[in-house]
């Protein structure tokens, strides 16, 4: 088979544009209406998407005055899309830095048995000290321990996954043993950051684990995706930026000794189409002529780390703006939007026009063919496995997308017509199903 | 409208037997089969219960050698079950000792919205050494310590829920504004056990909170249902037990300042139904027949915080077992279980017979008019608002029930015969919607 796309539904109440819920299309309730989200879900499984995706942070994102703020939790809103669809992988955000592994490791193994191996986890150790204050913390961790807690936290759900072997059920009615005791295994870890004694209390689910997934792209990012990551979302701007970041991905994947092919690169873009240029140009302007520049201001200060009341809007970005390295969250996208700004010259109101659509993620406006074009081109030249489709209006924007960029990638031969028999999420990507750690190390009885 | 019963169903894999998987209907995968589930539920929803409720503790409760270990995690299975019904309320189980407000606080409200307002939360600190190593600790935290925990859990929980009020959102497209600032709450708590500074990142949900359940009966249990319970589980296992609770927990109610209305107390019955009592007892006989017994004299020894081999089959307790007041976990249950065996002078091969059912709830055995009698007796004689129905064996206990005995309920006017048009939880139970704290503390602007 000719190597095809992975597309994932970036799904984001009534989209990604900040001024989409100001349409007169938008329901300003869609945050929590399951119905909007079952829509949206259904719309992605006809247009054979790979996977649906949810962000999180365990903090209100910003004030509600704004805009719409809050929203069902991730993996209770998967959970609830997981009966209500049959084929797409469910993938929700969820924090290493706020979360017991315990917890955690139960509910994905509980989402992955009920939605038949589904479910997927993008792991972020969640940046701010507005979280880091709602969870004891008077300001947030720092960048690299977020990091080693969250490499130690993903040993410790990789033992917690594995202390069930696949066969540990027997259920012998008759002798009235139901398991063998001598398939579970215990973590027993003493670590920096987990003290986990016993087995998890869900057995090995269809998976075995949820698809990994990692979305940072900072060095300590990069470092953990090249580890542990099956599938990395990612913000780029540029072919050549994107070029660089794939083959810089792959090439520390191979050097952890896992293959490339096992780990798959999905940019985002945020496509605004319309039946001619002029037109998604103009679906574009509508949704820049929505946005309420003093609130762009405030978000761009606090995304940089400046003082309120630091940029002015018809001025380019301070000359004097520290370098990455200083900065403790949110590290790559920093330096994308200062880079974006600088290329291309823009004043402080350009730079939020340009941001409004996907927070530092491509937005393309085009045709439909256009769009494909763009996504075949980025596919083709090494720069992406897949994307991550981003649409500025849900649910108007996913289903344009189905219905007119989707045939087109079809016809071309490079996404799937239909799902097929195989069933799992890590099926759609690709990807093995893992090895239990404690199988593979005694191969000998593994094939008695 | 007379008084009428609060019925929950207390769903458990292939029921409340310990035996119960070892028959030859009983599905040895049922604990994570979702469909096993979605027809327990429907089930109950067709006996229109007021509620189903799924235990839970953060460890493999039991060698895995012995009995169906493992499960779903409750509030991801419930979340599945609120898709598949319509009216039913859905019970969680979750710690306070081993879950952090914020967390919590989002994945009930987030349940209570997608369910339209059936969310209720079964609080319960956690016994047990085994499950405090699963969350960094090398022993559980004193009784009196869980408990205080507890408290300031609920307390933070409540803030966090309170933290929108319910007419937060404006949705002002023209002006571009999405929700009132001022009507968000944060808690910014800080107290001896949590600092929890931000507002949840969920709207208020239908419900305000979810229905808040507890389930101890030590003295601290009894403390902290009067103070924020709204049903209380209960193992008894006389009707003078029963009454003499009851009575005890509404006074401790009206002592808080509540009204005793607003807590509900549904004992466990453990229902064994035959067309005679002949066959009723036949039924028993033979999940006693499946028993393992040195299974149950480990459980045994576990429970009564015994060196394992102590216990002798074929002779009664030992005289010298400790007081309740030295016991650090599930003390409530300990009482009942020693003075089940002295007051009926059991061995104890007789007592974990009679323990098999429900592990110290009441097992009952009898016609379905006999069971209706002794439901109604203790219904009208001052024991019990309701109960928790335990089915022994699982799905044909729960229809048989469903099938049996709540049409001569509803023939007694007992118990509804169809749902009605008021759709919460608290509805069915007949308790108030909570006000939000921030709202009744200004009724001058409220009414304004």
């Amino acid at each position: 088979m000719t190597r095809q796309l992975h597309l994932n539904a970036f799904l984001m109440n009534t989209g990604h544009h900040e001024a989409s819920w100001r349409l007169p299309e938008s329901d300003p309730y869609a945050h929590v209406d399951l119905a909007h989200h079952v829509r949206l879900a259904r719309t992605a499984e006809r247009g054979t998407f790979d996977s649906l995706f949810l962000a999180d942070g365990p903090q209100l994102w910003s004030s509600v005055g704004q805009r719409p703020a809050g929203a069902l939790e991730p993996l209770t809103l998967l959970t609830a899309l997981a009966t209500a669809t049959e084929h797409i992988g469910l993938i929700a955000t969820a924090s290493t830095s706020y979360n017991s592994p315990y917890n955690l490791a139960r509910k994905f193994a509980s989402l992955d048995i009920i939605s038949g191996g589904r479910a997927g986890w993008n792991i972020v150790t969640t940046a701010g000290a507005e979280a880091a204050r709602n969870f004891g913390l008077d300001a947030e961790p720092a960048h690299a321990e977020r990091y080693a807690r969250a490499a130690e936290f993903l040993d410790v759900a990789l033992k917690l996954w594995d202390s069930w072997e696949d066969d540990t059920i027997v259920a012998d009615k008759a002798a009235g043993v139901w398991g063998d005791d001598a398939k579970i295994h215990p973590p027993r870890h003493r670590g920096t950051y987990f003290q986990v004694e016993g087995a998890l209390n869900v057995p090995r689910s269809p998976q075995g684990y949820p698809l990994l997934v990692q979305a940072g792209s900072s060095e300590d990012g990069k470092r953990f995706a090249a580890r542990y990551a099956e599938a990395v979302f990612t913000a780029q701007q540029t072919l050549a930026d994107a070029q660089a970041f794939y083959t810089d991905l792959k090439s520390r994947v191979r050097q952890s000794g896992r293959d490339p092919e096992h780990l798959k690169v999905l940019p985002g873009i945020v496509p605004v189409i319309g039946s001619t240029q002029a037109e998604a140009r103009a679906n574009e302007r509508i949704l820049e002529d929505h946005i309420v520049h003093t609130h762009g201001v405030e978000r761009l200060e606090s995304l940089l780390h400046l003082e309120p009341g630091t940029l002015e809007l018809d001025a380019p970005l301070p000359a004097d703006l520290p370098p990455e390295s200083a900065i403790e969250g949110a590290k790559s996208r920093y330096t994308l939007v200062v880079e974006l700004a600088r290329r291309e010259r823009l004043t402080v109101r350009e730079l939020i026009g340009r941001l409004g659509g996907g927070r530092g993620h491509l937005t393309f406006a085009g045709t439909p063919e256009q769009v494909a074009d763009e996504i075949e081109r980025w596919f083709t030249l090494g720069a992406a496995d897949g994307f991550n489709i981003m649409p500025a209006v849900l649910p108007s924007g996913l289903e344009t997308f189905v219905d007119q960029v989707v045939p087109l990638l079809r016809t071309r031969g490079l996404l799937r017509t239909e799902y097929g028999p195989r069933r799992t999420l890590r099926d759609r990507y690709g990807l093995p199903r893992p090895a239990n750690q404690h199988v593979t190390a005694r191969p000998a009885l593994a094939t008695a």
